[in-house]
């Protein structure tokens, strides 16, 4: 996508060819930073300290990583170090694992020599797929916005409601449940996207609201109070949001307060869309109120705020009381009976095991 | 309700009975100090600047203004610049017209000479009413909380989610929605409250965790996403808000993203009640979601939140991009069809013409 007009991608190969650049996202939005990785250590701290965020884009700069460390030592003892070290970054993240699993299958079974470049490949390739899966969301989707544009009054926005940032930002390019809104908006259909701000992290206030500017799309910022509100009024035509994951029966858990986003959007008849890659189905898991573990994160996202001060430096200031409790649970689950689609790179899939099998014939055999 | 140990109202007669005394809420929690209202002027800035908040407690301020005017200029000019000074201070607040009027309308008839007297009785009357009413709220709800502790295992608290502040810090004293919290925490029954944040204004995480803490009651401190997950963990007993404005069909206006919390509550089968003081009843307007007008508010108390930096001072951060649009509705509407009953000090209401007609039967002539 865009930024200052430019098409950009979250992760890129630097133009000398001597290491990998990413956008430093703990700076966002307040200021636009790209930083150069030239070594293992570099690429784990990046993802260690959230420079990138995104399971997809954790899994690519994982994959660059691989590249980066095979450069300083493509021993079978340097191949195992790179792995353990990335891995330690962030154990919990899926797709971190995946790609480290597929880069040492693929690296283990070649001589050292050919294993930086092997290593490459395979980055490029991770990267390749995601893309490829995001603009199939978009594609997907696309006729579900188109479908709405036509039913406004000429040049009438249709207003697309997203809680946190599931957008390029988190991915390589395009984003997840952002795709379908970008390519409505490349091809012309007006979109206005009220955008969750999504405490405590704000993700929705600080990423999304700063790629859609970017990329020229229209957009509001409110608070996660509000969106209830908005549908009670007919402002709001339709809901997307992205998804950590999915279990095999439709049951979507992404970032806290999703779940209310879907009741409001059900009580107001208003259709709730799920952005979602197909690697991020679970398929051995049934019920999600029941069987997703939520990570219970640090009560200091809730009880403190960062931002940028009037001189330009970030802070963080105290919103609660010193010594009250907080308690901070990253992600809900939202019932499939909620949802009204979830957006694949193959179609839009109804909700069911039936509808995400119809989908992904074969899984019906495993 | 007690702060530091000491039973404590929000707005008193200083002991030397030379002026008004009010906690400066602006700097609640970060820092308690009393403040010294000995004019109108200083009663009036009180009001404009937030130092007083809370629909009661802004009526207890203007009646005691009142009294601080009438010191002044207690002559018919006098009357009315006091009316005009302290109405445009908040001129939608109803309370504030309400107790403007009543002082006028008896002020008037008396020669100047007994006004400042008689504008102290008023305005001591007025916090009395609060108090009363409140209380009577709080006495009408506790069976509701003696029945869900009666319900769990000796010793485990009842876990009661409410949203904004609806606290004693809004009133005089008891609070609405907290008033059956205090009593039931008095009479020794555990109770626990999950505090929603309530942004962007954060009166929970600042007003309403700040005087549970004070009073010795258990709390958590939650963002306004947290709360459907809880419920769908049964970590929710009941839910419990206050309301600006209740319709004769008792809908309920109350802080934005109140209705998100009454959605999950049906949801999940936990109850949901509001704390309501009759006179913010209604009783010319039926439908809410229709006829209520929502008061739109500046887009900085999305764009930026306030709160103490490590050095101590109180310090405003932007978190959003520079240049991206907010927007900022202050209120919802709850349907009455989500409420499990209307807490008022005559009883428990349900949430219908009916409901509401056979505990204010004198509204019947009407």
């Amino acid at each position: 996508m865009k930024v200052k007009g430019r098409p950009t991608r979250t992760i890129w190969q630097a133009s000398d060819g001597g290491a990998v650049e990413i956008i430093d996202q703990t700076k966002l939005p307040h200021v636009w930073e790209v930083a150069r990785l030239v070594s293992l250590a570099d690429a784990a701290r990046a993802i260690k300290a959230m420079l990138v965020r995104g399971a997809p884009l954790i899994g690519a700069t994982a994959g660059y990583g691989m590249w980066l460390a095979m450069r300083e030592d493509s021993s079978d003892q340097g191949l195992s170090t790179a792995y353990e070290t990335l891995y330690a970054t962030r154990p919990t993240a899926v797709n971190l694992r995946w790609a480290l699993d597929a880069a040492r299958a693929r690296l283990s079974l070649l001589p050292p020599s050919e294993r930086p470049s092997a290593a490459l490949r395979l980055a490029e390739e991770i990267c390749e797929e995601d893309v490829a899966i995001n603009r199939g969301i978009g594609t997907s989707g696309l006729p579900v916005i188109e479908a709405l544009a036509a039913a406004k009054a000429k040049g009438e926005p249709v207003n697309i409601l997203t809680h946190c940032n599931a957008g390029w930002l988190a991915t390589v390019d395009w984003g997840t449940a952002t795709a379908p809104i970008y390519m409505a908006h490349d091809a012309g259909i007006p979109v206005h996207v009220w955008v969750d701000e999504t405490r405590p992290r704000n993700q929705g206030a600080s990423l999304t609201a700063w790629e859609l500017g970017n990329h020229g799309v229209l957009h509001t910022v409110i608070v996660d109070n509000a969106g209830g509100h908005y549908m009670q009024h007919g402002q709001v035509d339709m809901v997307i949001t992205g998804t950590d994951r999915t279990t095999a029966s439709g049951d979507v858990c992404n970032k806290i307060g999703t779940y209310l986003k879907a009741l409001a959007a059900k009580d107001n008849g208003v259709p709730f869309y799920v952005g979602l890659p197909s690697p991020t189905i679970d398929w051995t898991i049934e019920d999600g109120v029941r069987d997703v573990p939520i990570e219970e994160r640090s009560a200091d996202e809730v009880k403190r705020m960062t931002g940028r001060l009037d001189d330009g430096s970030i802070a963080s200031v105290l919103i609660t009381p010193e010594d009250s409790p907080a308690a901070n649970p990253a992600f809900d689950v939202t019932p499939a009976r909620l949802i009204t689609g979830l957006i694949t790179e193959r179609g839009i899939a109804e909700p069911s095991t039936e509808g995400l099998l119809a989908l992904f014939p074969e899984r019906r055999a495993a």
